[in-house]
């Protein structure tokens, strides 16, 4: 028995590492979790409860997802800048399933795609199983390197970029306006698709937001991903797609064929959700809580952080970026040094499909609890302390 | 911008074809779904009112599924002969996913893959994404050519037999004790992996059942697949694989790349219905409910076909199989003649790979509700009918 090709790059991918039980004893700045103190579990809760009264939502739905929930997402979206309609919606499995729908039906083995260097672990687990050609571009604290890009872009052919403009997952970096309307101008010249991943987008702790890229799309080139993950509850599996028709179609049939559909249940409780309460002001709350979060941890980390090592300021999302000076491996002192301290982190090995990005790491301020911030913060900046010492010493 | 070339073939499935919403007027024998009014929906209600009051249900939870509801399945497959313990389930989002993985896992373009002619339309839809060289094995009323099959794995190389043994989709064949044991002698011989899919095994409303296929696999090479989706209810989207432990490792990680993991708190709610109800009655009550519309359907079919018909015998599951004359296109018959009668059926031209098989049809008695299956039946015979008139006239 032989598995397919694909099978050796997606055991690779270093996925499930970051989805593995914590010990208890540990403090986990890794897992990207939303803070479950913050779910709407008496609302969802009730939510549940009506959906529940009809034996009709446990019978088989649309494989689009609920139509009264793709009008909610649409207007919703729409006040964000994304001229969407019911029908350009498609609900998925979360984002994750987006990421994966959009590789298959875009990328034949050996296609070209561009991802931002460092990117989300997860979406380089989904695309490994469709073998493209990967291309990186270096992020920048305002998106990524477009001068690199279109170097990219004029030698090779690329089918598709992924980019997390907002917030991006592990940086934090949010991409300028200026780049914004730059990376549309590039993907239209060289007929690309972006795939826009989003779902941090509505968790901005200070300034302005800017709009998606899917606003600046007049081509039909952007493909949206959203996701109720971070802003509601992840075990709702609650994510969208807006695309042009074409691509949603292909999108919905692959859907169709991967897992049928999504539970009409789950999403009848998500539409009665957000017809009985007040999504925006929940929206406020946690932009409060994980700002205050934010703000704890990177004081609690920036005032220990021994030299040489940068800490990034996010505006909003959910992560720190750390970078340690060159020649440092966060892998290694992860096991070394971070797992006998009882912290983690993700190392950036994973964060690039080539794993040549060594001595950066993610920090997620969301998931730990309040108290465990500070605790963890020191536990972290001592680590890393005790590490230069060490590496002084032996110079 | 250029699909993937695995879009063209998933898009010809004619899955959404099957998933359409009917026509009011409709009296439809198509759609393979279960009947609604035997959901256990006020026991449900129940379950997910508790699965709903823990914040901790909402946060994300494990990419192989709850492990307490693991423990359910593995135990309530046991006593139908399969030998397994939690770790040897994955929860899957239906049994759809779990045909998905195993395609993902091992085929690659080109790769041979063995199917039942007819098979289910969505194992098609899911196959094709990846490319697989079709090879055809004609059902029997005892499961498949045994013959036919051995002549392809003598002359071609096989990687993967996909099989549902149990009340066939879309024939209703049960496959025998002596070809089962013949099937697992061959796989072994060949090297080949059996994608074994059971969803309507526990529907069997006369005679004794059969162990399923992977009660006799020796040598781990038997993938066998189970679902909720017609036993307890479809929008819980609810599946699981059972296999050796490489192959399942490899389904977790592909999985985990696709869409992440189910909904926990869904797994939380079935967990809680299983631990608080009578599952065994149940699946009684379904049983009595679908054995009746059989016999019902069965009998207001047969006595008004036309000569040439036949109609299958099924001794559980959701399925009669209709055979019309040689040269009758059941596609064409459909559109011209069931149509405009106000009744549908799912025509076997999709449900081969080669589009070959042109006389047959499936007719579910599952989904109808009872006092439509007979006035559903007379539309359908008297179209036959008609239709057979015709034809006499012009020849």
């Amino acid at each position: 028995m032989k598995f397919a090709s694909r099978v050796a790059t997606t055991m690779q991918s270093g996925l499930d590492e970051l989805f593995t039980a914590p010990d208890p004893e540990l403090i986990s700045f890794a897992g990207g979790y939303p803070d479950a103190t913050m779910f709407p579990q008496a609302a969802l809760q009730g939510a549940f409860a009506q959906a529940t009264e009809e034996s009709a939502a446990f019978q088989y739905g649309d494989s689009w997802g609920l139509p009264r929930l793709r009008r909610h997402i649409a207007q919703w979206l729409q006040k964000d800048g994304i001229p969407a309609t019911a029908q350009d919606v498609l609900l998925t499995q979360g984002a994750q399933q987006g990421i994966d729908l959009a590789a298959k039906m875009l990328l034949n083995p050996g296609d070209g795609l561009v991802v931002e260097a460092p990117t989300y672990l997860g979406a380089l687990a989904a695309f490994n199983a469709y073998e493209p050609q990967y291309y990186e571009v270096p992020m920048a604290a305002d998106g990524m390197d477009l001068g690199a890009l279109q170097k990219i872009l004029m030698t090779h052919k690329i089918k598709m970029i992924y980019t997390v403009p907002d917030f991006q997952n592990p940086t934090g970096a949010v991409m300028s306006l200026a780049k914004r309307k730059a990376l549309i101008a590039l993907a239209n010249q060289y007929d690309v698709i972006i795939l826009e991943d989003g779902p941090y987008r509505w968790l901005r702790y200070q300034g302005e937001s800017l709009p998606p890229l899917k606003h600046f799309d007049t081509q039909g080139r952007v493909i949206f991903l959203g996701s109720m993950s971070k802003i509601l509850a992840p075990s709702l599996r609650l994510g969208w797609m807006v695309a042009a028709p074409k691509l949603l179609e292909a999108a919905a049939a692959l859907r169709g064929a991967s897992d049928v559909e999504s539970s009409q249940l789950v999403h009848r409780a998500v539409a009665l959700y957000l017809e009985q309460n007040d999504f925006d002001a929940h929206l406020d709350q946690l932009r409060q809580c994980y700002g205050a979060k934010l703000k704890l941890m990177h004081h609690a980390i920036s005032a220990q952080l021994p030299a040489g090592y940068q800490l990034s300021q996010p505006a909003g999302g959910f992560f720190l970026w750390l970078t340690a000076p060159a020649g440092v491996d966060m892998t290694a002192l992860q096991a070394q040094r971070l797992a006998p301290a009882h912290v983690s982190v993700v190392p950036s090995k994973n964060l690039t499909p080539s794993h040549q990005l060594l001595n950066g790491a993610r920090l997620t301020f969301a998931a730990p609890p309040t108290a465990k911030i500070e605790p963890g913060s020191a536990r972290l900046t001592a680590a890393l302390a005790a590490t230069a010492t060490a590496q002084a010493h032996r110079a």
